[in-house]
C-alpha cells in the first residue's frame, strides 16, 4: 500500500467502495458523521443503523476488501482515496454535494489504471461528452475537440462509451495527449465489449478510472452517479451532440452545479441529436463552443499563463506562481526524479508538489521518464 | 397626396429622398437643424452650405419630385413619411442613431407598394435576413420560421434577396402571412431580376418599401444602410445563416445598436454558412432560436396578450388595453370603415388607432375588408 491515507482508512474505503453505491444520501451522511472507519465498524457490529443500513451489512458479510485489492493490483491497478498525494482536490467539491435525484455525494475512493498521476493529470483538464449514437458530424467535431485539447496540454476526461467519448479518447491519442476514461463498471471490465482495443490503449497512455471494484456489472444507476466524476474531476464539460434527455444533459447539469464551466457544440436544429445542445444554449450559464480554441479562450485561465503555443512554452516560465517555481526548479535535469525527493528538495509538501508536476507538465516544463520527472530539454 | 405630412413637406421629403444617401451624418444633421422645407429651400438658394452640400446641390438641379410622386402613383406606390399616420413610429428612434460607418441616421420618408398599411403591417414584425449563399439547411429554417411566424399573426420583414430573405418571404406566404420587403433601389426595380414574381407576389400580398425614388439601381453602399431600416421596423432580428462577415451581421449589428433583440440560429461548426450565426451566439445578448416557437416567446410580448394560439385568438379580448379595447369597439361589425371614421367613432387620435388596428390585426380580432376594416366574424 501506498503512502498518504491510513492503511485501515483505506482498507475501511475499500469496503465500502464494493458495499455502498455512491449516491446515497443515508450512507454519506453516516460517512460524514462517523468516518469510513467507524462506519464499517457499527455496520459490522450492528450499532449503526441508518436507512438502507441492512442492505450495506448484507453485502458487507461477502466483501472481502483484501481480495478486491489484489484483484486489482493484479491488473496493475491501484486505490487511491482522500489523502492520497494522487487524490485529485477537485473531487473534494462532492462532500457536500446533494441533488434530489440521489446522484450526487461523495466518492470514498477510485479504482485507477495506468500510468499516469491522477491528480497531475486531470488539472488542467476538460470533459466531451454526448451521444452514443452520435452522427458523423458529432464523431468529427468529438475528434477535433480531443486532438486541439491534446495539442494544447488538456487533458480529456470522458466515458469511453460508443458515439462521442469514443471519438473525444481517440482524437486525445491522436494529439499525443493524456486522457482519462471514468466508467460505470468495475475497471476490469470492458464495457462496451467492442472496446477492448480503446481500454488497452487508455491503459497504456491515459487512465482509466471507477468507484467500483473489479468485477461489478454496469448499471444505468451508475452512468448517472459516475457522470458526476466526470463533471467535477474537470474544470468544464463540452457537450458535443446530445438528445434533449440523455447522460451528456446530465453530465452537464453536474457540472453547472459543481460550478464548472458549460459548454455546448452548436449543431442543426434540424438534428435530433443536436436538440439538447441547441437547448442548452438558450441558457444564460452556457457557452457555445466551436472548437478546442473557445473552450482553451473559457476554461484556460492557466493556458494564459503557460502559453497555449506548444512550441515555446518556456517563454512563459516568468509567468509561473512562486510555488510552482519553486517546484520546477528542485525538479533534475537530467536524471529523473520522484514526487518525494523533490518535495525534500523543494521544502514543499508532496501533495502541492504533485499539483505544481501537473502544472509543469501540462506546460511542456518537464517530462516524465522511466526514473521521474525532470526538465524537458531545449529543443 | 394623402392627410397627415402637409404637403409643402411631403415635396421637399420626397425632393431629399431624391438628392441624398441616407446615412450621411451632415444631411442628417442639417435635416435636424433646419427641417427639409428651410433644407431643400437653402440648398437651392445656396444660402445653406455643409460637407457634401455640393453634390446635394448638383442632383438638386435634375429633380422633379412631383415627377417622381406621378412615376410611383402609375405603379400604385406612395410616398410615407413622418407625420403620416402610415409611418411606422419605431422609425423615429433612427433619428439619433449614428453609426461610425455612416450608415445610420434617419430616413426622410419610404416609397411603399403594396394593399397593406405599413405601420400596421409591422406592429408585430420579425427580421428574417441571412445568406444570398445559403444552403438547404439554411433555406428550410428560413422557410419553416417565415410559415411559423406568419401562422402565429407576426410580420416578416426581409430584403427579398436570394437565399434566406427568399425563403422566409415565401414561407410567410404558405403561412397567409403579411410579408414585408424593404429593398436596397428604386421600388419599380426588380432586383435580382430572377425574383420577379416573388415581387409581384409582394405587391399584392405584402409590402415593398424603399428609400430610394422609382428607377434608382441597387449599390452595395445602399444594402448596408438600407439595413437599418429592417432592424429598425422589426421587434427583433433572426441571422438563420451567415458567413463570418456579412449584410446579415451587419444588419444584427443595427438590432443590437437599436435595442431590438438579436436571435441567432445554430448551425454546423463545420458549415462556413453558419459561421456567423454561430459566432453571435457566443455573445451574450444573442439569443439562439431553433424555430418560431423560439422567435415569438422572445419578442412576443405582445403575444401574450394577444394568445398564440393562432385558433383562439378571441379568448385575449379581456387582455387587451383600454385605448385598443376603444379602438376595437368603434370597429364596425359588418361593413368595413376606414381608419378615420373609426378614429372618429372612438374618440382616438388616428396614428393611434393605426397602432391598435395592426395589434387587432395581428391578433386575428378585425380583418380587412374592401370597405376597411371589420371584426372578425366567429368560426
Amino acid at each position: 500500500m501506498s503512502a498518504g491515507c491510513p492503511d485501515d482508512e483505506r482498507l475501511a474505503r475499500i469496503t465500502l467502495s464494493r458495499i455502498w453505491e455512491p449516491g446515497d444520501p443515508h450512507v454519506a451522511k453516516a460517512l460524514a458523521v462517523h468516518g469510513p472507519c467507524d462506519l464499517v465498524a457499527g455496520l459490522r457490529s450492528g450499532s449503526l443503523r441508518f436507512d438502507g443500513s441492512g442492505a450495506l451489512r448484507s453485502r458487507l458479510a461477502v466483501a472481502h476488501p483484501e481480495q478486491d485489492l489484489r484483484a486489482a493490483e493484479r491488473i496493475g491497478a491501484r486505490f487511491v482515496c482522500p489523502g492520497d498525494a494522487e487524490w485529485p482536490e477537485p473531487l473534494d467539491d462532492l462532500r457536500d454535494y446533494e441533488r434530489p435525484k440521489r446522484d450526487g455525494g461523495p466518492s470514498v475512493g477510485l479504482w485507477v489504471r495506468g500510468g499516469h498521476d491522477l491528480a497531475a493529470a486531470t488539472v488542467r483538464s476538460v470533459a466531451i461528452v454526448g451521444s452514443r449514437a452520435s452522427t458523423g458530424y458529432g464523431n468529427y467535431v468529438a475528434s477535433e475537440l480531443g486532438t486541439g485539447l491534446a495539442t494544447r496540454r488538456w487533458t480529456v476526461v470522458s466515458g469511453a462509451a460508443y458515439g462521442v467519448d469514443a471519438a473525444a479518447h481517440r482524437g486525445s491519442f491522436a494529439g499525443d495527449g493524456v486522457t482519462v476514461a471514468v466508467v460505470a463498471c468495475g475497471i476490469d471490465v470492458v464495457y462496451p465489449r467492442a472496446h477492448a482495443a480503446l481500454y488497452e490503449r487508455l491503459v497504456a497512455e491515459g487512465l482509466i478510472v471507477s468507484e467500483w471494484p473489479v468485477g461489478c456489472s454496469p448499471m444505468r444507476y451508475r452512468f448517472l452517479v459516475r457522470n458526476r466524476l466526470i463533471a467535477a474531476l474537470t474544470a468544464g464539460t463540452v457537450v458535443v451532440e446530445a438528445a434533449a434527455r440523455s447522460g451528456a444533459i446530465n453530465t452537464a447539469g453536474h457540472a453547472r452545479d459543481l460550478a464548472r464551466h458549460v459548454m455546448a457544440v452548436p449543431g442543426p436544429v434540424t438534428s435530433g441529436m443536436s436538440e439538447g445542445c441547441n437547448a442548452l444554449l438558450r441558457e444564460p450559464d452556457v457557452t457555445c463552443v466551436r472548437g478546442p480554441a473557445d473552450v482553451v479562450e473559457l476554461v484556460g485561465r492557466m493556458g494564459e499563463a503557460f502559453g497555449d503555443d506548444p512550441e515555446h512554452p518556456t517563454d512563459a516560465r516568468d509567468s509561473l506562481d512562486l510555488l510552482t517555481r519553486r517546484v520546477l526548479d528542485a525538479v533534475p535535469l537530467r536524471n529523473g526524479a520522484g514526487v518525494a525527493s523533490i518535495a525534500l528538495a523543494a521544502g514543499v509538501e508532496q501533495r502541492e508538489v504533485v499539483r505544481c508536476l501537473g502544472a509543469l507538465f501540462a506546460g511542456g516544463f518537464i517530462e516524465r521518464t522511466d526514473a521521474g520527472w525532470r526538465v524537458t530539454p531545449p529543443p
